[in-house]
């Protein structure tokens, strides 16, 4: 059975190791890599490289830096005495996108989980209680996801946090905007009930 | 507004330059590159360039290959009497994958579409018109795909080789094995009447 020629097979199988994407569309992707102008795949070739070179953590909050600090770690016009709470990078992105946050960040790089032995030492929670310790925080917004392990997360550090006398707020959690009650779950339906507020 | 590091920002831009891959997927593949060993990275960009590098068109059949004739060109198991014509060498595979067809290919490379200005001379029709003029192919099987562009290529063809005295068949087109008949749209329903044979 004569297929694809042998450079062409071996893109098609490390393309297709990437999360999310079968062999089909490693196929697609390989046909139009094999069209597409020579330099746009260089480019893309370099920066798969380059950014395996440069990123780095931010040695304060975690998250992903060029830089030994972080450009929102290191910009003085940020309120640092509130600190939100997330997972991941991607997380600190969407909540920059929302463009409702003024303050710093605490990446924790991962979240509790028992069942894939992922413990309180294992994420970057003692580093936020030294960041709490210096005493400039004021507000912890403990923005991990509203999954089991993400809540799981929130009340431990809550529970951990509690003697060193910082506020401690939780994002909010209900119907999404735009969301059609019919569509949403039963368990954020409950919790949105829950979370009434006066209007 | 601070975001991803540049770097992480480039990597994102390169990748959602991929046909059917967003910024959401494009973001979510750069964590998962961040994560994931250099060493898997780099044999992704390697493949990348080399693949770039080493792969030509083979000069007889115009499907991809390493090397100036392909494997399928040079096999001299296959039957060099009956030949295959596909639009694109994915189309070529899919039918060597199904291991129904010992004969060789002709890739087009294309297909006729005037919308979008192809037109006969764009498509690799006249080196199919001199391959046949050589006298040692038997049967042409016109194995475009079934679209607009593909039936009308396949019939332009037909007419083109018409004269040459070479037997000229075109694929089957009817319901899909495993389809179930309430879900295969009126058209092919409509062909597959037309072409019903005893049984």
């Amino acid at each position: 059975m004569n297929q694809y020629p042998l450079s062409v097979k071996k893109l098609i199988g490390n393309i297709s190791k990437l999360p999310g994407i079968g062999e089909k569309t490693a196929e697609r992707l390989a046909m139009h890599i094999l069209c597409a102008p020579r330099k746009e795949i260089e480019a893309l070739a370099d920066s798969l490289i380059a950014m395996k070179d440069t990123v780095r953590s931010c040695s304060l909050c975690h998250s992903l830096s060029d830089t030994e600090i972080c450009p929102v770690c290191s910009d003085p016009a940020r309120d640092e005495t509130v600190v939100c709470v997330v997972e991941q990078p991607a997380d600190m992105v969407a909540v920059e996108k929302s463009g409702a946050f003024p303050g710093k960040y605490h990446v924790l790089q991962g979240v509790l989980s028992p069942m894939c032995g992922v413990g309180p030492d294992d994420i970057r929670i003692s580093d936020l209680i030294d960041r709490v310790g210096k005493g400039k925080i004021r507000e912890i917004i403990l923005a991990t996801a509203t999954s089991v392990e993400g809540e799981a997360t929130a009340s431990y550090i809550a529970g951990r946090l509690r003697s060193c006398g910082v506020k401690i707020t939780r994002i909010a959690s209900g119907v999404p905007m735009g969301g059609d009650l019919k569509y949403v779950d039963q368990v954020t339906l409950k919790r949105a009930m829950e979370s009434r507020h006066d209007v």
